[in-house]
């Protein structure tokens, strides 16, 4: 039975090697493949399958509070991206270009869509008239392209799946009230069907978005301490409206600018999701999204009835609405268990002759290890109460590893050891100033995170140049 | 109240000019906005509303047949594309290249995917090795782009949202089984779900997809008598997997090929329904897949009551599970109800004080424009029978289309007359030669529709050249 599930698994410890444990999962879990083109991945059925579970997710938050879908074209004529300057200098620089159509070079070339504020703002001026065409709250589901020179599955794809939001609203108050609203939306998403704990802030000018005022953020902290960006939202006030000559009458019967939102949450997540949860034996997916969320195993399978036993297992996990699965293969009960750790299934349901006797299955639990036999009668309850409870418990553990992790330092010295010998969010104050972000940078390899929202006066001074703090702000290794 | 209506309206009649009331319908229903780049459309909310509830659809029934979905790269290297002869031959001159990643010139030249077939064929190689690997089941919801000279919003864009079905069996009997099996879904969603009739059949070797074997397609008529390919489905034989060099170790033990199909079905159909169900008043939606099934409508809504008692409806309406809206603007009745029948909402539902007063409201159907005063305690039963009633009256009155204007012709000059006179689908027997078929073309102004699997002997000699005859075939004039 090791031999088997060696067979399964054959990862590398994540303590030996991160990256590799990472690269391992994605590959063995059956998430992704490589295709011919660097940097642009296959998304195999079971990561897409985590994708469509998020996607419905949010897609439901996001109708709730009155947004709507739509689909606007893949190509954005070079002289559209270029209409907001610091828009197009952000972009430019990573964007595929399409020169040919047919036999024909064309006039103009495109790109393949990075983002799609551009393409907004023209569909924008073409509908919004009167304050009556206003909020607009509009969402796309799509891939964007940047041509980025390295790459890593999830985490930075020259293709990747993300949904952008775009929205125009009448004031500025508005607008900044949809930004915030949406940052708090992919929060509570991450917190609570994720198991991922945030931290929701504000970024530096110096990492914002292209061509924003304010970017939020929600950043996550992996397993190896390091910090990924998982959702951001952007506030770009009138600056699109104007480069784009968007105008709408007001009820003072004047022209104004609208002011301009977007926000995007991409297939990233499910990177962060292996990253904050993932073991040494594979995959752990939170309930809430997971493919399938309890497994069921016949045991023996060839004795009398066992098969029909886990069938009726099944239906009933179905019924109850319970994502359930069963393995009826003639692989062993080894190469099973360690294929359903592998692949991160949170529940696994097993029922042989001696469990028929005594009226009862066992359950296992992927994140613990847990072992509990249960009387039939109380499947689907155990089922769903011990789905909740792996969520919790994930989420527990991330949330500390997120607080032992996260400590203040004063100096720029205290930064530096921290980094060097433990890792993780450095918690400080700063002056608000590029060059000292930038120092940090060069001396102590973190980069700012965000500024939290709810800020604390951990000291008086700047962590770096010892002048006056403006703002408590976080440090680290962003992936 | 003319008058009002007038502002919705603006429509051209169909009688006067089909292609302009298409188009007029397209843009004041909102289904659709032009984009600076020519051929690429815009899908706006309500249009995209429509394709959502055709995905839902479809994707829940292709699951339920086994079928996994996966996302494969948006570009394809040249080398990769040209790897299957007849298969370039027919999309490169239709293909968007990439030549410039970022600042650099690309080695290599990729296309934006017309489709995927060879992207699945090299990911196929990687995953496919032994019989237990078959079969594979895949769909991929995307976007794709094509070329094309010209445009029509739905019905021919540049870039086009579909789903690809790539599928590979172990023996050319369970591909045929496989591609025959996902017609018939087509067939039965366009029917049960669209209420759009269609005929089922074979295309000719002219006309099927490059780089296939077979080629089974679902062709409807529209108001016009014009033929619209609705959905195709394709078996492939072993011709990728040996240009791909896909191969897998049978129970044999032999390495055999693997046998392929692959089948679409795209937002043209948007374009479908509407040329099958609209009328001069707009667009009129299948109950099925209308993104609102019932509009509420409070009539004196300043009078007191009346705002809450539709919203009560509307509330009701919805636990039933009934897609519900409610129009609570200041717009006059006279301009609510051209709106929704513009947007082809199946069901109109008003209450006025007169209603409450005696405890009813009014239902006004789209299709025929019938209104019937219901007791309020029948409402949620009322409009699930009238939207099934909808459906029912939409189908009989499209199929009637269909029939009445399907004519058995034995000579070419009966063609050319029905063509010229009346127009609709021409069912004649033909020998099975291009030659005939190029000649019908060039005379008639037709295209082979399809050699229908219901084939009946309606002469004994080709309708072209006399010579004996071996199928039905089915003549149009095509979208």
């Amino acid at each position: 039975m090791a031999n088997e599930k060696k067979q399964v698994e054959q990862i590398t410890d994540m303590e030996a090697d991160f990256g590799q444990w990472y690269t391992d999962v994605c590959k063995k879990a059956e998430l992704i493949d490589y295709s011919s083109i660097k940097g642009m991945f296959i998304y195999r059925p079971y990561g897409y399958a985590i994708w469509e579970n998020i996607q419905a997710e949010l897609d439901r938050r996001f109708k709730a509070t009155g947004h709507e879908n739509v689909y606007l074209p893949v190509l954005i004529p070079e002289s559209l991206l270029q209409k907001e300057k610091d828009h197009v200098e952000g972009f430019a620089p990573e964007c595929a270009w399409v020169t040919t159509g047919g036999a024909e070079k064309l006039e103009e070339r495109c790109c393949v869509r990075p983002t799609s504020e551009t393409l907004f703002c023209e569909h924008y001026k073409n509908i919004i008239h009167s304050h009556r065409d206003l909020p607009k709250l509009y969402n796309q589901w799509c891939s964007v392209l940047r041509w980025e020179k390295t790459s890593r599955p999830f985490l930075r794809h020259r293709e990747f799946l993300w949904q952008e939001g775009h929205t125009m609203h009448a004031t500025a108050e508005e607008a900044i009230a949809e930004t915030e609203q949406q940052l708090e939306e992919y929060a509570t998403f991450c917190e609570d069907v994720l198991a991922m704990p945030v931290v929701r802030g504000v970024k530096t000018d110096k990492e914002k978005f292209s061509g924003a005022e304010r970017t939020y953020t929600i950043e996550c902290m992996m397993h190896d301490r390091k910090a990924l960006q998982s959702g951001t939202s952007h506030y770009f006030g009138d600056g699109f409206a104007k480069a784009f000559d968007i105008t709408y009458t007001g009820r003072d019967n004047q022209l104004h600018h609208p002011h301009q939102t977007s926000w995007g949450l991409s297939t990233r997540i499910i990177g962060g999701i292996i990253m904050t949860h993932g073991d040494n034996n594979g995959l752990v997916l939170p309930p809430r999204i997971a493919p399938i969320q309890a497994m069921v195993i016949p045991v023996a399978q060839h004795k009398e009835g066992v098969l029909e036993a886990a069938r009726a297992l099944l239906e009933r996990l179905k019924a109850a609405g319970i994502r359930a699965g069963i393995d009826e293969s003639d692989q062993s009960m080894g190469w099973k268990a360690a294929q359903y750790e592998m692949k991160g299934v949170p529940l696994r349901v097993e029922i042989g002759p001696k469990d028929m006797e005594k009226g009862q299955c066992c359950i296992c639990r992927r994140d613990s290890g847990e072992k509990v036999f249960i009387p039939l009668a109380e499947l689907e309850d155990t089922v769903a109460r011990l789905l909740d409870e792996v969520h919790d418990s994930l989420y527990a553990r991330a949330k500390k590893n997120l607080e032992d992790h996260t400590k203040v330092c004063r100096t720029l010295d205290e930064v530096k050891q921290f980094m060097e010998t433990e890792g993780g969010f450095a918690k400080t104050m700063w002056c608000g100033e590029l060059d000292c972000e930038l120092k940090m940078k060069e001396e102590a390899g973190v980069s700012s995170r965000c500024m939290p929202f709810e800020q604390e006066r951990v000291s008086d001074v700047c962590v770096c140049c010892g002048k006056p703090a403006r703002h408590m702000i976080y440090w680290g290794v962003a992936y």
